[in-house]
């Protein structure tokens, strides 16, 4: 069995991969296992820094082989290689510190109530072998190596990942790189490895060597992947990233204020990477006396229809949308330019519009995430029925707020914060910059915990679990939780956060 | 339909109690509901706080009804009420501090690469209504007002508690002064409820208002449980602290150089409670040539039977160690008393011997923990014979090993630490001090998360979500992510933990 990778600017074929048959799953199973525990921190965070180093070296191979099978573009996935390569470093820095292993003492102390406790260390370790289902609209930043497989390794996993098929032969690229700089480094084989094909994803994802997964795409594939998890005889956690509409909310002085900019930043949120963003803006809920539908038509109305990631999410766009604007009561406001002639995956623009009423009325029915070119408004009479579609809307990664110039948006923001993982006030929700407080997150459908983020400093405690030492000798505790602290780690010494050695 | 609870002791019945009705269930979590989100990290101190003052104020009424349906004994549950209020007060005081909400802070960069950032800030809250259900063995510490409920208050989450059957009178009582307490300290209503019957919890775990469940029990029962959460159509998180064997490793110089007060500690230690802790010593690992299954068996032939928590417990360890002396290569070492005649749960001590060739040929038949007071020993003859049946042991809450004076027993602490979430040397693995670096869960099937626990401070981040907010006005953030900082709570700040206001 292959793989065929597809050019989806004009159909033609880049190449295929050979899936990967059940021996040599197999054996990619046993080397992961055989690598847990293997090195420490120190030695990790060299290994993602030669894996960061070898793709920008690579760089001017592998930017137009990811347009090719992905059609995004030289100057989006230059920036999305330098975001992948940075996060590498920024999970490896936030490792090299300590502070995701959380360390802990709590001294001896033979007067605690209600009985004497002994002296208690805890430290965090990689919870076992990880395995990574990779992305297709981000093939460096949710691939390959992408934050997934970055924040695993951060957390002293090994790492198996689940190529993703549209861009497999990037894939196989990527992973060569990554070998590569890998074993260049000295990390163990069973460190990284990269597997192709459905079949061998939900055999490792029901194999016993695997201990945690992680996934990045449609609610359908995470929903099935993560009852494969949960329904194994040990069950694992699988965090899963699925579908957001990402709530607009544009207020009434907003609206008045300044129509023209938040048209013109919507026009640039929805269509950024062709609507292909996990954080696409998809319902934007204006004033119902607002031009705000007008105005955003007007500006896509010449656009050239985008090419997508390949044809089957053009099918699932073009469907989707048939069947929302056959709802009663949803508008099409208006398109961008009919796609080209040829067998490109082009999908045109389109702008729906709709009432506060009819969602509330039909709340599946409109708020289903569309992933491509496209957005809906949803317009609002009163206060009583904004508040009423953002109780409705559904569990979301983002929300954000337009409000006029120092206007009073906290009850906005509070309702906000109970839907989505991250709120954005007068900014737009693409672009999820990799930081120590970004969230990227958030209720059911958007994730399958909402505890948990696959950007940022926090995308790393997914894979850790905490490991507790009572009474034990010094030379068989964990380096960082021994007495002296040589490196200046922040460790919690008796509930207290400091840098101190333990007397 | 109602609930008859039985004395243990003598098999007469204390009481009875009726079920919660679907119309009941329906109005509990409708009050649940309402209270997500009311009130702040202060008040809700203040509200546990009162928790744990009027339980102890009525230590002398609740003590006596515990013991009539556990048989526990009034100087255990009077130790066990001590911890419990105790756990409600230190939790309050971690939640006090502001260190498990995590606050963060990323002030805007504009240099930030590869693209610049905005202002973004992140705190955890709770996640929405946590759904506690009760266990038998601590009818204080691990049920109504216990470890779960204080930690999911701690978090922000009101608490439905699906009370035990096994003391549903004591459930009742505590449950009335929880009620009395929390309304004399201003607590919303939906704070805090408490159902009773099978029907009931199920139905509260399938609700689309309960956003979490935690649960202490049995393997059948959690594994169920757990497989109802994650099937869900929004599935939610659900930890559920289960089964486990905690395997103790005697080296060869510790059998030499202190077998007596190795027998005298493992005899204290697998008969506390009667043998129902979930952390009770279940696998003793001793070199072949020592004589420690001869000197626990002299330890414990002369105890009487102890009263198990109710007849179904005693029926199960009974049917249980059957099954076990009954397998090929296990052998009987040696028991306690005869049961007395009557109607009381009583169980004989029982301790098992079998060889580490007989457990890795049989590990499931061997290895099943059996809750009450038995032991197994499983002799070893080599370091390699120890090595694999380390590797073979299933996942733990613990791990202990008992030292020659000055042995270096790291490779056995690393091994242990594979399988176990809490490592302990020369101790032993019963009592469960509430302190920060506590960790109480493990590999499965000790848990379905290795990754939580559900003693200690760490055990309220099973019920917070985090939120972030990108450049958000400060009236409309939450108080511990504005600029002052005049609580002096510890917050990251572009990456670095401090109590400083953000300038």
């Amino acid at each position: 069995m292959t793989i065929t990778s597809v050019n989806p600017v004009d159909g033609t074929v880049v190449g295929t991969v050979p899936e990967t048959s059940p021996d040599e799953l197999r054996a990619v199973l046993a080397a992961a296992s055989a690598a847990v525990g293997v090195g420490d921190t120190a030695d990790r965070v060299r290994w993602m820094t030669a894996v960061a180093d070898a793709l920008d070296a690579r760089a001017a191979d592998l930017i137009p082989l990811a347009d090719q099978e992905s059609g995004l573009g030289h100057p989006r996935l230059t920036s999305e290689l330098g975001r992948t390569t940075g996060q590498l470093r920024f999970l490896a820095g936030y490792a090299a510190s300590g502070q995701p292993f959380e360390p802990t003492i709590d001294t001896a102390d033979p007067g605690w109530t209600p009985t004497p406790r002994s002296d208690l260390r805890s430290i965090k370790v990689g919870i076992g072998v990880a395995l990574v289902f990779a992305a297709s609209n981000f093939p460096f930043a949710f691939s390959v190596a992408g934050g997934d497989t970055a924040s695993a390794w951060a957390a002293g996993c090994p790492v198996v990942v689940k190529a993703h098929p549209g861009h497999a032969l990037l894939s196989e690229a990527v992973g060569q790189a990554v070998r590569d700089a890998l074993t260049a480094a000295g990390a163990p084989e069973g460190f990284f490895a990269l597997v192709h094909g459905f079949e061998a994803g939900v055999a490792a994802l029901a194999a016993d060597e695997v201990a945690v997964g992680a996934f990045t795409g449609s609610v359908a594939g995470g929903t099935a992947l993560h009852a494969i998890a949960a329904g194994r005889e040990r069950p694992i956690p699988f965090f899963a990233e699925m579908g957001s509409v990402n709530p607009v909310v544009v207020t009434e002085r907003a609206a008045r204020e300044r129509a023209e900019s938040i048209a013109e930043g919507l026009a640039g949120s929805f269509l950024l990477g062709a609507g292909q963003f996990c954080t696409k803006p998809g319902l934007v809920i204006v004033p119902a006396d607002s031009d705000l539908p007008e105005r955003l038509t007007a500006l896509v109305t010449d656009r050239p229809a985008p090419v997508l990631l390949h044809h089957g999410i053009r099918d699932r766009h073009a469907t989707g949308i048939m069947g929302l604007l056959g709802r009663s009561g949803v508008e099409l406001a208006g398109t961008g330019q009919e796609p080209p002639a040829g067998d490109g995956a082009h999908a045109r623009i389109t702008v729906a519009s709709t009432t506060a009423a009819t969602l509330l009325a039909d709340v599946e029915g409109v708020t289903e995430e569309h992933f491509g070119p496209s957005t809906v408004f949803v317009t609002y009479s009163s206060a009583a029925e904004l508040r009423a579609v953002l109780a409705a809307v559904p569990g979301s990664l983002t929300g954000t707020v337009h409000r006029g110039a120092d206007e009073d948006i906290a009850e906005v923001v509070a309702l906000l914060a109970r839907r989505a993982g991250r709120v954005v006030v007068d900014e737009w929700p693409t672009g999820v910059a990799v930081t120590w407080a970004q969230f990227h997150g958030g209720p059911h459908p958007a994730t399958t915990d909402a505890r948990f983020t696959s950007v940022g400093a926090g995308a790393i405690t997914r894979f850790l679990r905490p490991v507790a030492y009572q009474n034990t000798p010094a030379d068989a505790l964990p380096i960082w939780l021994r007495d002296a602290n040589p490196d200046g780690i922040v460790r919690r010494v008796d509930g207290v956060l400091t840098t101190a050695a333990v007397n």
